[in-house]
């Protein structure tokens, strides 16, 4: 068996954790006897500095041959966001269909929680995230630039097919797991969209009559990853919400170092792409000491889409038993002051 | 000087903390040589359950007259929110065109925070929340309801006149404090919307040359609001993105018990509204302990809006005191066992 993985190092430390993952996906893959074939696309912003776009025109039509993605980072201090963001990473998630966001976050033994009273192994949720609507529509404009009367508009749209897709998706990984399912929304203040999506929730819940489902306003959620995390399982929520509570997610967990994550299309029509859940973060950029395991257990959720779970898991085994030796070689955001090298050598040697 | 308070105490712990809060107003006006005469609305979800609506027809006009308005809270388990909350609080806040939103989230001396690292005094926010508009636009709707192909939308809505004022309002805090002002977006998500309040926080910023501004995602800020919540000082953001904030800046500040708000128009052609930011708390209703602290401070904030900031700092700092005393009575929130009217009467004997 051999897999064709579409590599998009992108910006800052993109290409460095990247490059650390890599060997490792080889290691793990020469184990179970399978191939991992790569093709490296140089796509990102510097590429946008020189030639005026993050990706050539046939991007899409380039990647959609590949069994799937592996992305470092996108983003740089010189351009824009919205620039660079609509250029590469939002446009794979929409036009790919990668409807199903999943963002596990969980306080691995023997990493530090900012947050009294919690350690190593008292976090471990699991958040569904719509991935290619809600919030970041692409739809809205502005009227009367610059007079008093200047009004902008920005329209989150919601579909019965992508709610549907990710609502079912969690409810599968629910059953799976304690039965218990977070339902995240702002329904109380926006009753267009958000009561749409409780809807289907409650429509779907029927399917799942042993899921036992706890709605949340997204401004309670957020508070209560801090006040209460460990009560988190399973968790679904729209787009923006989503971004908001993995980033709380990553950082009660200990660092957004060790956060991964999958854009998952349902459908299989098209590659689904994986990658952390961390920046370019340009402030280290060049130094080397960038954390690879949110790219390696990225990786790892990449293999088990594909079909290798006993390779996913020894992958994601290794990173928590790295994570729980007290010896291990760590980066400066676990507190260490190793380099991401190091750490993946470490890493390569418990394979 | 007499000031003509309008009261709705509401639903759940609302008329609890009210009632506590109310003499404390009175001991510090008598002080202070103002009155405080108050009038009280019995508006809530028992009148709608009763009556069909949460407030009369005419409801903001019998609350127009008055100088401003505490309110207690609004909600309950058996109505849905953006029933309760559309037919009362949202109301007032657009009615009255109370478009700034004030929200400090200070870690008090002698208060826990939840983040490892802090203590007493480590964290003074102060949030500047757009509170009419934004995300929070009742502009949407649903097609094909039933259908495959059924959508909702939900459209966010920035004017020039709302966005300016509460970015003029968050650069003129700033530099009365530290001269440092966080701007809250998700521009890289949201190019129409959040672009745009960018371009106006940059078109105001030149006429605050001595502040300095910084940027973050709403993603990041709510990462760093546990990370690092010392950092932060003066953030300005939409409704949407306060209300997730300020939440935040409540649990990493202690408690949701010790949070106030100030609603205010800035044209003061109608009252301004306070109220503490927690909700209705229907699981400790009728048990008499929850806190009225946040209620109180929000009345603090009251009275310096009407003029009276002697008597708004003497009822501050009586908090500030109480709370930096070990031996004074505590609610549970906060780790101890005392009621509601406890807490108050000592607070009454500190004034
Ligand atoms: C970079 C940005 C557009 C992206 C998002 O908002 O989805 C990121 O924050 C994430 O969570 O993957
Ligand atoms: C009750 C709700 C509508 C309200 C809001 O979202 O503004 C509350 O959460 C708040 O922060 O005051």
């Amino acid at each position: 068996m051999s897999y064709d993985i579409a590599l998009i190092p992108g910006d800052g430390i993109g290409p460095t954790v990247v490059d650390a993952a890599l060997p490792l996906l080889d290691d793990v893959a020469t184990e179970h006897g399978f191939d991992i074939e790569t093709t490296r696309y140089d796509w990102g912003t510097e590429r946008y500095l020189d030639a005026g776009a993050m990706m050539p025109d046939d991007g899409l039509e380039t990647l959609e041959s590949h069994d799937a993605i592996l992305l470092g980072a996108v983003g740089h201090p010189e351009v824009p966001d919205h620039v660079t963001l609509n250029g590469l990473l939002l446009p794979i998630r929409k036009g790919f269909d990668q409807s199903i966001c999943k963002r596990p976050a969980v306080l691995f033994d023997g990493v530090d929680s900012p947050l009294k009273g919690y350690s190593g192994g008292d976090i471990d949720i699991l958040v569904f995230r719509e991935n290619t609507e809600g919030e970041y529509a692409d739809i809205g404009g502005r009227e009367h630039a610059g007079f008093e009367n200047e009004v902008a508009v920005q329209s989150a749209v919601y579909t019965r097919r992508s709610t549907e897709r990710i609502v079912r998706a969690a409810f599968e990984a629910a059953t799976e797991r304690s039965g218990h399912l977070t339902n995240v929304t702002k329904s109380n203040a926006q009753a267009h969209g958000m009561v749409f999506w409780d809807d289907i929730v409650d429509e779907v819940s029927e399917e799942y009559p042993d899921v036992e489902v706890e709605r949340l306003l997204v401004d309670a959620a957020s508070m209560d990853m801090v006040r209460r995390p460990d009560d988190f399982d399973v968790v679904v929520c729209s787009n923006l919400f989503g971004d908001i509570l993995t980033d709380i997610g990553a950082i009660v967990t200990g660092s957004m170092g060790l956060a991964p994550s999958a854009n998952i299309d349902p459908g299989r029509d098209h590659p689904s792409m994986f990658e952390p859940v961390h920046g370019s973060a340009f402030d280290i950029m060049g130094e080397g000491v960038a954390n690879p395991l949110a790219t390696v257990l990225s990786g790892s959720l990449m293999i088990d889409h594909l079909g290798e779970d006993a390779a996913a898991a020894d992958l994601w085994d290794a990173v928590t038993e790295q994570l729980a030796d007290d010896d291990a070689p760590r980066t400066p955001d676990l507190g260490g002051d190793s380099t991401t090298k190091t750490v993946a050598s470490d890493l390569a040697d418990r394979l």
